[in-house]
C-alpha cells in the first residue's frame, strides 16, 4: 500500500506542515507548485528530504490563487488550464532532477481536485497537461471518480486513492464537509479503518453499511499537529501489521 | 550570426510586442518565464510559432517582479535565486517539449541580467542553476562581461551578445541609458554597424573609436512597431549581405 | 444621462485602453483597483486626468486574478469577498483624494459584475462593503439585475446602466455572447440606439420588439482603437441631438 | 511611553504570529498591508481586534513582495514608491473605519523601513506619501534616523522607536544583525533594559558605554513564541514599575 500526503506548502516567511515529520510516514509526497502554494526554495528543500528518504515524489499543481490556497472554484478555460499544469509539473520537475529524484505522478490540489473528479472540460485539460508533459506519469485522483476512467481513456495509468480521514456514503463518495462524520478524528480509529481498507478491501460508510474501495494509495494529512499524530499511528499500525508501504507510482506507472 | 529577441512578455489580457513578426526575423528567442512576464497559455503559443519557424528558444528568467517588468534591482538571496532560476527554466522547457522544441540557451532578463553581467554571488546563483537543470545549456550574456568568464570557469559554454540598437564605450561596455547616444533609432544606421561587427568584429563607439566584440548573437528589440522596423532593416540588409543566420545555441551549446 | 467606461486598466509595463482619449469623452471613469488590473502610480495617473477634467471617478473592483483579468468566475467566500472590496476601494479612494478628486460611486468588474448581476451572497458582500465604507456610495450595475433591489434594499442609492455596444433579448436581458447580435460594431447604429434610449427609454432586441430600460448611465468600452471611435460617435451624436452628459452618482448619490 | 509590534501579517491559509496574545500587551499595532503580507480578510480580523481592545492601529506598508516578505531591498522609483505607500495606507485605513478604528501613524516595514532610515529618495517618496494622504499622520522610525529629521521638515511629526531586543552601538545604530550581540533573548535583561530607557533615556551599547536614545515608543516583536513571552515581561515589569502605556500617535500626531 501507498501512503501520501500534501507538502511543500510553505511559502516564502510563512510555514506550514512538517515536511520533515511526514516524510518519515509516507511513500509518496505531493508538493506543491507554486501557484496554490509553495515557493521554489522551499520546494527544493523539501524535494530533497524526500530524495534522502527514497520517498517518490508527486506534481501537486493547483489554481492559480495564492490568497485562496487554491481552495476556490475557479472558472479557468481549458486551454489556459492545460498550460498552468504543464508549467507547474515542469518547474517541479526541474527542481525535482536537481534534487536527484523525478515526478513520478500527478496529483491535483484543492478545488481543482475536486472540480476534474467530476469529470468535464477541466478534466480533460489536465489530462491533456500530464499527456503532453509525459503520458507515462499516473494520474492520482479519488477513487471510483470520473476523471480517471477519463485518464484511462486516454491512455494514462491512474492510482486510485482513499481518505483515511474522510467519512465515506455508502455509494462510495466522500461525505461534504458540510455532513456530520465528514472529518474522522480518532487517531486509533481511523488506522484501524484503513487497516481493514487493506486487508478487505471496503469501508465503513456513515450509514453502517460497508463500501467497497479499490484503492491504490491512501491519503493523510500533514498540516496540523494532530494530523501528524493520525498519520503516525496508521504508519505505526500498518507496521504492525506487517503491511509494506510502497509508492504506487512505482508499482503503476514508474 | 544569430539575432536574438525577447518575447513571450504578454501577460493575462495584456499584450506586449508582435512576437509572430519578429519570429520571421530572428533565428533565437529569448522566451519569458512567468516570474517577470509571461503567462503558460501564452509562453507556449509563441513557443509553438518558434518550433514551427525552427527558431532556438533560450529561456529568459527574471526577478519576481510582474509590478516592475523585472527591471528593478532586487537583493535575492543566492539560495533562492538559484531555485527560483531552475523552477522558471523548467516550466518554460516543459511548455517547450509540449510545443515540439527544447530550451537551448538561457539569457537572464533585464535587471538580473545587469546585476550578473558584473559577476558576483547572483551570477554564480545563476549558474548553479543552469549546472543543476543541464550543464549543457549555453548562457547567453554581455560579451565581454564577468558573468561569462564565471560561466566558462563553471564548465558552461556561452553565447556572448552585441546589443544592435545600443551606443558603446571605447572600453566596449555600453554607455548608460542616462548618457546621449546610449539607444540609436537610425535603423539603416544600426542595420550597417551590426554588417560591420559581422565583417570586421568592432563596433565605432561613442568617441569614435573602434573597439573589438567578440560577439555570437546580436540582440534586437522587438516591443514596439519601430523596434520590429529595425529588425526587420538588419535581416534585410544581412540577407543582402549574404550573411546567414543560425543559432547560436545550435553551433555553440546545443 | 451619464456616459461611463472602464479605466486605469494598464498594469506595470502592459497598456491597455488610451484613458486620456476616453476621458475626453465621458463623463464617468470606472477605475480598476488593483486585483484584477491597475498598478498604483498608473491609477494614480488616470485619477489626476480624471480630476482634471471633471471627470467623475467610481471604484472598479474585481476578483484578485490579475492573470484572469477578473474575468474568470470565482467561488470567493462573502466574508473575505466583502474585506477584498473595502479594500479595494479604499485604495482608490486614497490615491484618488491624493489627485484631488474623491471615489463617487462603485461597479464591480468583470466576472465579479456578473456573478452579482443574479443576486445571492457574492452580491450581498458587495453590498456591505460599500455600506461598511461609505453608504452614501452608490452602486451601479445591471439596469434591471437583482443587484440594485437588494442594494436599494439595503439602503444604498443605485446607478443602472445600459451597454452602448450590447445587443438586450426582449425580456431586458442581455443577449448572450455566444449568440449572434450580442456585440454591435456599427457606431452609427449603436449612437442612434443610445439616442432613442435617452430620448424614448426604449431599446430595440434583437427579435425587433422594443423593451424598455431604465438606465442612468451608458457604459461604452475603451480598450480598443474601435471602442474609442465609436465612444466617440456616441458622444457626438449627443452632443448633437443636445443630449447634456453629467455623472450619475453627481445626481443620484454623490 | 508606547509599546508597538508588527501585526496581521498571516496570508491566506498561512498565519504568522499571535496577534490576540499581543493586543493584550501593546499600546500600538503596526498592521501590515498587503504588499508584504496581510490579506483583507485577516487584517479585518486583526483591526477589529485592535479596535475592541483600544490598542491605536498604525498602517505598516512594504515593498510589493510577498515572495520575500518585504524583507529584499528592492529599487523602486519614487514615483512607484508614493503611489504604492499611498494605496496601502488608503486600503488598510478603509478596512480600519468599517472595523470602528482609524489609522493613526504609519511605520514602514522590513526592507523599506531599513532603506529609508538612510534617507534619500525613497525616503522623500514615503513622505510623499503621508502628506498626501494625510499629513496630520505621523511616520514612525528608527530613533535618530535620518528619516525622521527628512520628514519633520516636510511637516510630519514623527515617533523614535527603539527596539527592545536589538543590541546598540555607542553611536546609537543598531547593531547589525551579522555582529554578536545584535538580538537579545534574555527577557529579563531586555524588560530591564527598557525600564532604564524609559527612567534615564539611555540603552547600554555593546561596548559597556550608555547612549542616550530619545524614544517615544518601544518595538516588541510577536512572530514566535518566545518573543510573546518577551514582550509579557517587558509589560509586566512596566505594570509592576508603574510605567504606563498609551499610544505614541495619540500623544504626538493623533
Amino acid at each position: 500500500m501507498d501512503l501520501n500526503s500534501d507538502m511543500g506548502e510553505s511559502f516564502a516567511a510563512w510555514k506550514m506542515g512538517d515536511d520533515a515529520a511526514m516524510l518519515d510516514l509516507v511513500s509518496s509526497a505531493n508538493i506543491a507548485c507554486g501557484f496554490h502554494a509553495g515557493d521554489p526554495a522551499g520546494m527544493l528543500a523539501t524535494l530533497r528530504l524526500a530524495a534522502e528518504r527514497g520517498v517518490a515524489v508527486g506534481a501537486h499543481p493547483g489554481y492559480r490563487d495564492l490568497a485562496g490556497f487554491g481552495r476556490r472554484a475557479m472558472d479557468v478555460s481549458p486551454v489556459d488550464l492545460t498550460a498552468d499544469v504543464i508549467y507547474q509539473i515542469g518547474a517541479l520537475d526541474a527542481l525535482a532532477r536537481s534534487a536527484g529524484t523525478r515526478v513520478s505522478y500527478i496529483k491535483p490540489h484543492g478545488s481543482l481536485y475536486n472540480s476534474i473528479a467530476q469529470g468535464g472540460a477541466q478534466a480533460e485539460a489536465v489530462i491533456a497537461a500530464i499527456c503532453a508533459y509525459d503520458p507515462a506519469l499516473p494520474l492520482m485522483g479519488l477513487a471510483g471518480s470520473r476523471v480517471l476512467a477519463q485518464a484511462r481513456a486516454a491512455g494514462l495509468s491512474v492510482i486510485a486513492e482513499a481518505f483515511a480521514d474522510r467519512g465515506y456514503r455508502a455509494d462510495g463518495q466522500l461525505l461534504s464537509r458540510r455532513e456530520p462524520g465528514a472529518v474522522l478524528h480518532d487517531p486509533e480509529a481511523v488506522a484501524q479503518r484503513m487497516v481493514r481498507l487493506v486487508r478487505e478491501g471496503v469501508i465503513r460508510a456513515a450509514d453502517g453499511r460497508d463500501v467497497a474501495i479499490e484503492a491504490d494509495s491512501i491519503c493523510v494529512h500533514g498540516d496540523s499537529p494532530g494530523a501528524v499524530a493520525m498519520a503516525r499511528r496508521i504508519r505505526a499500525l500498518f507496521d504492525a501489521e506487517g503491511i509494506a508501504l510502497s509508492p504506487a507510482a512505482g508499482t503503476i506507472g514508474g
